[in-house]
C-alpha cells in the first residue's frame, strides 16, 4: 500500500493512448472509493480507443481481417492507491507484447502523476474455426496490424 | 419520504413474477445506498424473467413472431425508501396494461413488506419496417401472447 | 419511434451543463444498443457536473447547508432513438423547476442534433430529521442556491 | 480456448461458498457474451458471501477487529469459455492462502460443470495507520478469523 512503485515504461516506439477520466459517484462504493470492476470497464474501453488511435477501429478490424474479435484470455491488475469521487485520473494504454496470435495491452492508471493501478489484458486474434461450427480458432496476427501500433 | 404509500395492486388474473435480490456492495454508492441505475438493471432483468415465466423466453419470442424485440419507449420510477448493502428486497413484476402494439410492465420493489420503489416500463412490439431498411415499425401484439400473461 | 419530437427548451436564464459522451462497448447490450440503465448513470453524473458548474460541488453543498444530500424521489425518461457503440452523444442538463424543498433536473440526450432521450430527475433537499434519529426530513432550499443556477 | 483445463481444487478443509447466477441481458455486450468487468462484480460479491458464510459478515468484521476493511491489492483471471444471456453458471469461492496480513480468495466460474473462468483476489487486513492520519496499515490476521474459514 505504501511501498514505492516502479512504473512500467512503454517501449519508446509504442503508440500510447491516454485519456483523463473523472471518477463519478456511481463508480464508487460505500467505502467511497472506486468499485474495482469499474476500472476494468475503463481499461476495456481504453483498448478500443487505442485501436481507434492506431487507425483500426474494432468494427473495421473485424471486417478487414475476417476475425470474430479479440477475446480476452487473461487479465490482471495490481492496486497501489484507491481513487475517489471527483478525482481526475489518467489511463494510459499500449501494446506491451505481440505474439504470433495474441497480444498484451498494458494499462497504467495514474493519479497526481503517481501509479495507482497497473493492469494488463491478454487478447487473442480469433477467427471462426472451419472445422468446428460455432467455435473459434486463433489466427496469426498480420504484420501490418502490428506496424500500426508502432510510432514511425 | 415518510408519507404512507398505496400499493399498486396487480389485476387478480395477471401473471406476476417475483424474485428476491440481495443488495450487493457494488450496487451501492458512497451514500451507502443503492445507486439508482442499478434498480433499472433489476427491473429490466425482471421483465425478461416475466416473459420466461409466461413460457415466452425473449429469444424464442423474437423468432416466433418475427420481431426485432420489445424496445423501451418510456420508463419511470418513484422512490419511497432507499435500500442498502445486505438488504433483501423483493421485486414483483407484471404487465399492467396491454395496448394494440405496446404494453406496460409495472415493477414493485418491496423491503420488509413495504413499498420502496414503484416503476414502469412501456415497451413496443417492433418488427422490421418493410418500407425503411434498417428501421423498425410497431406491429400488433398477437392475442395469444397476451393470453400467456393471464392466469387461467 | 418515428414521430417528430418537440425539444424541451431550457428557460433562457437557466444554467445548462452539457458534455459529449462516447458510447462504449460495455455500455451496450446484445442488441448492440445502449443498455438503458447506463443512461441513468450518465444523467446522475450530469446532475453532479451541473452542481459543480454552478459553483456548488456536491461535497461542499452537503457541508455548507447541513444536508444529507439531494435524494432522488422521481425519475422518468422517454426514448426516441437508440444509440450504439462508438456514437458521440451530447447530454444537456438544467434545473427545470425549483419548488420549496424539491427541484427537477431535465436531461436531454442528443445524437446528431436530434433528441434521442428526454429525462427528468426530481430530488429533495434533505436534512436529518431532529425528531426521528436516522430519518431524514425535507428542508426549504435556500434562495442563494437557486440563484446559482441562473445565468446573470 | 480449446485446451483442457485442470481445475484448481480447494483444500479439503476449506470453507467453500457457491451460488448459481443467471446471466442477464445487461451483463452482456454486443458480442452477446458477458462484458468481463461484470465477472469481477460477481467475484467481489462472492467474497462478501463467503465471509458471511464463515459467520463473519463484512460489517461485523470491521467493527470487531477495528479494521477499515480488506482492500484489494491484486486481482487476476483466466478466461477459458465465454458465457451468454440466459446461461446458468456456478461461482465457487474459497480462501486459497492465508498470509500474515493478507489472503487470497480463489474463484472458479463453472458452466455445465466445466471451468469457464479461474480468478483470484488478494486482499489485505488493513487498519488505520496510527502514525499517518488518513493512511492505512496492514495488521496481522487474527488466528480465530482464519479458523472460521476451515471446516471442522
Amino acid at each position: 500500500m505504501s511501498q514505492s512503485q516502479e512504473l512500467p515504461v512503454p517501449p519508446p516506439d509504442a503508440l500510447v493512448f491516454s485519456r483523463e477520466i473523472r471518477i463519478e459517484w456511481g463508480d464508487c462504493d460505500p467505502a467511497a472509493i472506486v468499485f474495482y470492476p469499474r476500472y476494468f470497464a475503463f481499461f476495456d474501453a481504453n483498448t478500443a480507443y487505442l485501436f481507434e488511435a492506431a487507425g483500426m477501429p474494432k468494427a473495421e478490424v473485424v471486417k478487414t481481417y475476417n476475425i470474430v474479435g479479440v477475446p480476452l484470455v487473461d487479465v490482471g491488475a495490481k492496486f497501489f492507491m484507491p481513487s475517489k469521487f471527483g478525482d481526475r485520473v489518467a489511463v494510459e494504454s499500449y501494446v506491451s507484447e505481440w505474439r504470433r496470435s495474441s497480444f498484451t495491452v498494458t494499462h497504467r492508471l495514474l493519479r497526481g502523476g503517481k501509479l495507482a493501478i497497473q493492469a494488463h489484458e491478454t487478447r487473442v486474434w480469433a477467427g471462426k474455426d472451419p472445422e468446428n461450427p460455432g467455435g473459434i480458432k486463433t489466427k496469426p496476427i498480420p504484420p501490418e496490424v502490428i506496424a500500426r501500433f508502432t510510432k514511425s
